[in-house]
């Protein structure tokens, strides 16, 4: 039985999952879907994920959805195949793994979405670009970018020594983002330049990444 | 030691967390912030959570943020104290929570949080409401409780047959939201109502919710 991933390569928040089956080295199948007819709107798909969205994620009889449960589900279920993607020595490890990941989902996120969103969604579907929210959201994302910096000058990674799913998790959005003129909000911050380098050169990432177009 | 959370009791963040802490039946206390002023963005309150936002926690040596994250912590650290916030037989059914976790976290919360911050927190700070962005977030609102009416159809809660996590981080945006005149959303659907007056009848939840004042 072959893990199924149902979605599109270029889905930042497909890209999410397929970079932790990367790591993982598990075989999977992509179903392609026709989004832009929006067929994930429709059923059958609903009966696999009830809100519309892309991915939705089928392991034998395990049905899921949402990128970020995925990916928990997939790193505890294969812990012990490829990347250790939750390595921790201690419950307080694990708990501040939890916490860069719950960082990525609120404070991360939500500037980031809204940025892609506006400057490459938007003109897809024929929607201006507002330049006042994409400012104020940029600000917001340097603040956020700010906090990462302190905390790349004393760790590796953001939840420590390894490389975990909190770090992944920035990954898909940040493809887009890096090929952007606003890159410098990352490059201009030495630590969180470099951890770029790093998470962005792994060679599931580089894999995953080079199917991300929109 | 007692655990310290660091915030208002009105915050719907450190809401979150006491909901967690009444569950659990731990003692805490609140170490007050003059939020106004904006104490909290400034040192020493970032030095235990730089993001400058409400809450922060400690427990002796353990200093924590993120919402979500501390209540993992909780959940995890005190599992045989008060009410098991995690409570599952299987593996499948652990995923099972994390999932309807991250549908809050990634469905609920960015229509909800918007629409509180436009009719609540904006006329505090003397801004504005911004009626069509009103408008745009109760009509996603009501798409994501057709999928929770669905599911509460066919499950007590969120997650199953349990109260876990996944019921327990709603309840704050909720409980603001429901003494507005646009509780419709939730009272027009009979098994999203059924489970609010479950869960927001919970000794626990009486008493956190009554302390909530803006």
């Amino acid at each position: 039985m072959t893990i199924k991933v149902h979605g599109i390569p270029g889905s930042t928040c497909v890209a999410r999952v397929l970079l932790c089956l990367q790591e993982k080295g598990l075989e999977y199948d992509i179903v392609q879907l026709d989004v832009m007819a929006g067929e994930q709107k429709q059923q059958p798909y609903l009966s696999i994920n009830p809100f519309g969205q892309i991915p939705a994620f089928e392991d034998g009889d395990v049905s899921l959805f949402e990128s970020r449960a995925i990916n928990k589900y997939l790193a505890n279920k294969y812990k012990d195949v490829g990347t250790n993607l939750l390595q921790s020595a201690s419950f307080l490890e694990s708990t501040v793994i939890d916490l860069w990941m719950e960082v990525e989902s609120q404070q991360f996120n939500p500037p980031m979405s809204t940025i892609i969103k506006q400057t490459l969604v938007n003109p897809i579907f024929g929607k201006p670009t507002d330049q006042k929210i994409v400012e104020t959201e940029l600000a917001k994302l340097g603040e956020v970018l700010d906090v990462y910096e302190e905390r790349l000058s004393k760790n590796k990674y953001l939840a420590g020594e390894h490389y975990t799913l909190a770090d992944l998790h920035h990954i898909p959005y940040l493809v887009y983002f890096m090929k952007s003129p606003r890159a410098t909000v990352v490059t201009s911050r030495p630590h969180v330049s470099a951890w770029w380098d790093t998470i962005s050169s792994r060679p599931g990432t580089v894999k995953v990444s080079s199917e991300m177009k929109f």
